[in-house]
């Protein structure tokens, strides 16, 4: 659950991020960012700033806007009806992205959200730049992660059914509530 | 076909124009980048630049830079085996592109390569400038262009298979012939 005022707030700071990296937004669409915080009303530490530019029943554009030290928790993308799940490619435009994949514990730079250890538990990390880009195939679980500057990154996919993604963390809500404060 | 001198000149033309729209490219993606003149030998007036960023067995995400009053031929994507065919969302990011689908005749700001009016069919004009997009189904025949000051778009897309693509001029090849001059 979040506020009116926290979700307005959010999505100013994520429209003046996106526009700073250098991606040129609509007021509308600077309008239309999705605030999420996974029904875990801790948006600072864990959620997602989520502008949608392109949904089709075939392919997903999206960008999405990493607060300073926010996680987007640990999930993936399984299969639905006769498709395999989402294949989804993360490029970064502004920032530094921690990346968390399956594979051998190289966990070393990022940090995990307090109490949190067991809904993380993919530890191979891939630190990622501006120009840096890589490709999660479907059901591949992963977590990422921004540090102070915050960050900025497209999402480039098959279609994408968000409310159909599974999370590590049984505590999850994919829809966030959002009150009148 | 056109000149190893040619292609570098416009490589690098392109590669301007894409980072002055506020795209950031590594210098591989500008090495990388494809100057296509659909064999007509005449890149300034019919041609395009094409930077493929992603390109997977599902999707494509490709950004086009457009040199001042160039054209890109007039296109469809068929289907292939199983696949409907390619379905394309355009998003413009700098400069105006000229965009013509079939429909009524409104064909007002753009000009037709002189001698080519037979290659030029569609004559729906849909002027867009940056933030403007639009989504092309599978075998949609399109064409577009710019004018004096070039123009740089994304094209998002289920896989793309450009050398199945068909054209209306039937002097068109899709694999650009790059001689040592």
């Amino acid at each position: 659950m979040i506020t009116r005022k926290q979700q307005k707030a959010a999505q100013k700071q994520a429209a003046e991020m996106i526009r700073q990296a250098g991606i040129n937004i609509s007021d509308g669409e600077a309008d239309s960012i999705e605030v999420v915080d996974f029904g875990l009303s801790n948006l600072a530490k864990e959620g997602v700033q989520v502008l949608t530019l392109v949904q089709t029943e075939r392919i997903s554009v999206k960008v999405l806007a990493m607060l300073p030290n926010q996680t987007e928790p640990e999930h993936w993308h399984p299969p639905v009806d006769g498709d395999p799940g989402k294949e989804e490619t993360i490029r970064v435009i502004a920032g530094t992205v921690y990346f968390y994949v399956a594979g051998e514990d190289t966990f070393k730079d990022g940090f995990i959200v307090e109490g949190k250890d067991d809904c993380y538990t993919m530890r191979t990390e891939i630190v990622m730049n501006p120009c840096d880009q890589l490709t999660l195939d479907p059901g591949e679980k992963h977590w990422f992660q921004a540090r102070e500057g915050g960050a900025v990154m497209y999402s480039f996919s098959t279609i994408a059914r968000d409310v159909l993604d599974q999370f590590t963390d049984p505590d999850i809500v994919r829809i966030t509530k959002v009150v009148e404060s």
